[in-house]
């Protein structure tokens, strides 16, 4: 015997997984997707050593872009290039290879969303840096990009 | 003479001011208004040593609440509580005065705001600790409540 009532609950599981509504946001299983391919097209930038694929791929090209970490805030598509070229390559300084993990993201509404997760740099000594990071991605012509940027770098990476 | 097109400027001007959608998010006075009175609230139970008003007013009470610091993932209100609570009160420690400064808010649809700024703390042998915070808030029926708070640490406060 087919159990009609156990079957509208399947029915009904199945559709939440598509989208659902939290306190935090909704999470909207394709749009979530969406999101997360961009930093996922961030990571692969990265770790083919291109920052400008990195920064035009995920980051609105605008100066009110803003990238916060620890206490400084540094405004401008430009600016915040500057900020990872003089960390990252200048004097043949090594990008290490990137890994983003334990991605959460949430929609507000058809246009914006939060990405959060962790993020992790290996270096070839093996030395890492990482930490935290927390996204807001607005929807634009060109796809989804990030406009606000939180970056923490942990004590213990 | 009245200069009917300089009027025209100014009206539109002033309907700018109450309300006006850049690519970060709209920028809704009202609503703005609504969401940073949270922190000052938050702000002013801090100061007067108020832990629990401090986390009542501003958190949602919820076991999915997330505080991000450094590398660190705290979830939980009560977990979140302990955290401040092992930092600014046990075993007889200061909790100092707050102030946020630098705030800029964004509203993503009638249910959901960002706020972010900087955060300092000044104790009575005068010294500080500061950075940055980035909150994301949402409506509820107690009004609005920080529903993730990544906040980071100046390396130079």
């Amino acid at each position: 015997m087919i159990d009609l009532s156990r079957l509208h609950v399947l029915a009904l599981s199945l559709a939440l997984l598509g989208s659902c509504a939290t306190p935090y946001g909704d999470r909207n299983r394709d749009q979530s997707q969406a999101i997360e391919a961009v930093i996922r097209a961030q990571e692969a930038a990265w770790n083919r050593g291109d920052l400008d694929g990195y920064m035009h791929e995920g980051y609105l090209n605008s100066p009110d872009l803003t990238f916060f970490s620890g206490g400084d805030i540094t405004r401008g598509y430009d600016t915040i290039r500057e900020r990872y070229r003089q960390r990252y390559l200048e004097g043949g300084k090594e990008m290490g290879r990137l890994a983003f993990t334990d991605l959460e993201s949430f929609n507000y509404g058809p246009d914006t969303g939060l990405v959060r997760g962790r993020w992790k740099l290996e270096f070839l000594d093996k030395s890492t840096l990482g930490g935290l990071f927390t996204l807001i991605v607005r929807r634009t012509p060109e796809g989804w990009r990030i406009v606000h940027d939180h970056t923490s770098l942990g004590e213990k990476p």
